[in-house]
């Protein structure tokens, strides 16, 4: 019998999610040193695009510096046995894009919701299926919905062709248990496959992503160096070697994504991906890194602190777009003090 | 019903593990003001000794800035609630250290052994009891030895008279499924409390933490940004986050141990404490990171990846003291190697 792991297909997203470490700044000669080490270890999936997906180059997600679909061309060049990825998060990429990039040969994109908004997915999955693409579904902020509406929204994007389903913990804000009870319901009602993407801010993405594998979930992401937004992802090269340990064979040589790590992936990062404590805020309350800043300027205009700001509208499941209620929501905690004070 | 984790001590290790580090360059201005801070956010605990225990500075294990002695009195000076505890390892400290260390006004000792060699602890408990100390065994390199054994030298430092054991994480190789084995087997042999002392090598520490909470373990070790030998500890302002997460009260400032992890000893921190290749590999193969250097060289001198050479001294469980082994190793793998060309 062959170890277990075959079944497991591996994403590097050091190239996408790491985009935003660098502020989108990656050279195209980075991109393809990147690409041709990984490729070289036999990684299964780069994904390559804007760390907001395809179409994030603008004012308000951070201008790249070279053009993605260049980078994706470039990145394709590269390729001898991995397949390159794209993200593509409707409302920010469209269609259009999803085209371009495929021309350039991406063979696999990840359509990315949040976790109640599913449905706005289904003519990009319908889009990548006639390509010829992979087309995976990603629900992004799974923390912040109830495992039945994760379930429901799961099934909707099955529903329209996507081949696989994530429980992306985009705020690093899940537990081992809770990425278990999610990645279990998933696995009883799909008859897809199931994935998981994490992020560090609570110091557990890699025990998250072991609890997910044991769970039965088959697409991982990971980041080598941890290179992402908020703390960072689950780290590739390490959530490896605790894989090798625990006797699953992905077939990705672990020494040479070691050396990658230090000796391609080392010197193009500007700082390191420690867990401070604006990323620690973020994972605890379970909102998105762009509340950080808005939260912070609240806090000082009506005295309260940033954290019980983010605490609050981590509550109320506040999302991406709706960052003027963060106001209201200072002014209400300040209020709320007087009346106690 | 008050919630759970009042029973939960949590001692901080930033100023004695984290002296590892800063090359055990810290300065009584930065122990003081660490101290008054974690002091001031209710910290239990918080451990003052050079990187290697009381004796410690020397030119083999790295010469101290200033006297520990002189840092643990210092610390004893700034705190109100906390108590200053110190690390000893027979053989680098003696009695006579700490003797020195309880005049200054330390409160606890952990007196730490390998795994498999618990008896070498005995007078220094004894002491410690004497002095009035709190005394607790701290089992280094746990998981390099079967479970009976664990279990059989701990119950040798409970008749000695320590009041809680270590399960000591020193490589950083454990996974949670091993921790929390080895935990559940202590606390059903033992009649006093258990500890965990975790490293980050391969990015479990704080999962590692929390499988440790959960069996049972009420003396947990943490580290402030991480500050420590290999990858660094538990992070302790994440660990807390987390266990606040789950429910658990253990009464310390979650927000003031953020802010000082910030504004106190993050200026502090010559680098951060990410996982790279080095520090993988030791988690990885289980060694003590003393090894790396010697590996390093030996494997330059036979042809070999140090990492192999790291693997087999794990396999070998060859501990501290048994460097000359390496160049030994290194011969066979080369030979191994030859012989298979």
């Amino acid at each position: 019998m062959s170890k277990p792991g075959k079944d497991i297909k591996i994403t590097e997203v050091c190239l996408r999610d790491g985009s935003h470490s660098v502020a989108h700044q990656f050279t195209e000669q980075q991109v393809r040193d990147v690409t041709r080490a990984l490729d070289d270890a036999g990684m299964h999936y780069i994904e390559v695009s804007h760390g907001d997906g395809l179409g994030g180059s603008t004012i308000q997600y951070g201008r790249s510096l070279v053009n993605e679909l260049k980078l994706i061309a470039a990145a394709v060049e590269e390729v001898k046995q991995s397949k390159i990825a794209v993200l593509l998060l409707p409302g920010i990429g469209t269609v259009h894009e999803l085209k371009e990039a495929s021309k350039c040969g991406a063979k696999l994109v990840r359509v990315a919701t949040h976790v109640t908004e599913a449905d706005v997915s289904a003519q990009h999955i319908h889009m990548a299926r006639e390509l010829g693409m992979e087309a995976l579904g990603f629900l992004m902020m799974a923390h912040s919905a109830p495992v039945e509406k994760l379930v429901e929204q799961a099934k909707l994007m099955e529903s329209y062709g996507a081949e696989a389903v994530y429980v992306t913990d985009s705020a690093g804000a899940l537990l081992p248990h809770e990425v278990r009870e999610r990645i279990r319901a998933l696995r009883e009602s799909l008859d897809i496959e199931v994935g998981f993407h994490g992020h560090n801010n609570l110091s557990v993405a890699v025990a998250n992503t072991l609890a997910a594998i044991e769970e039965g979930a088959t697409r991982i992401d990971g980041s080598v160096r941890c290179l992402g937004a908020g703390a960072g992802n689950t780290q590739t090269e390490v959530l490896l070697a605790v894989m090798e340990r625990m006797g699953y064979d992905v077939g990705i040589d672990l020494y040479k994504m070691m050396d990658l790590s230090e000796e391609v992936v080392g010197p193009i990062i500007p700082g390191s991906q420690e867990i401070k404590k604006g990323s620690l805020a973020l994972g605890y309350a379970g909102v998105y890194s762009s509340f950080l800043l808005h939260a912070e300027r609240a806090g000082n205009k009506f005295g309260i602190d940033p954290r019980d700001i983010l605490i609050e509208l981590g509550k109320m499941k506040v999302v991406g777009g709706q960052e003027d209620m963060i106001l209201d929501v200072a002014a209400n905690l300040s209020k709320k003090q007087t009346v106690e004070a």
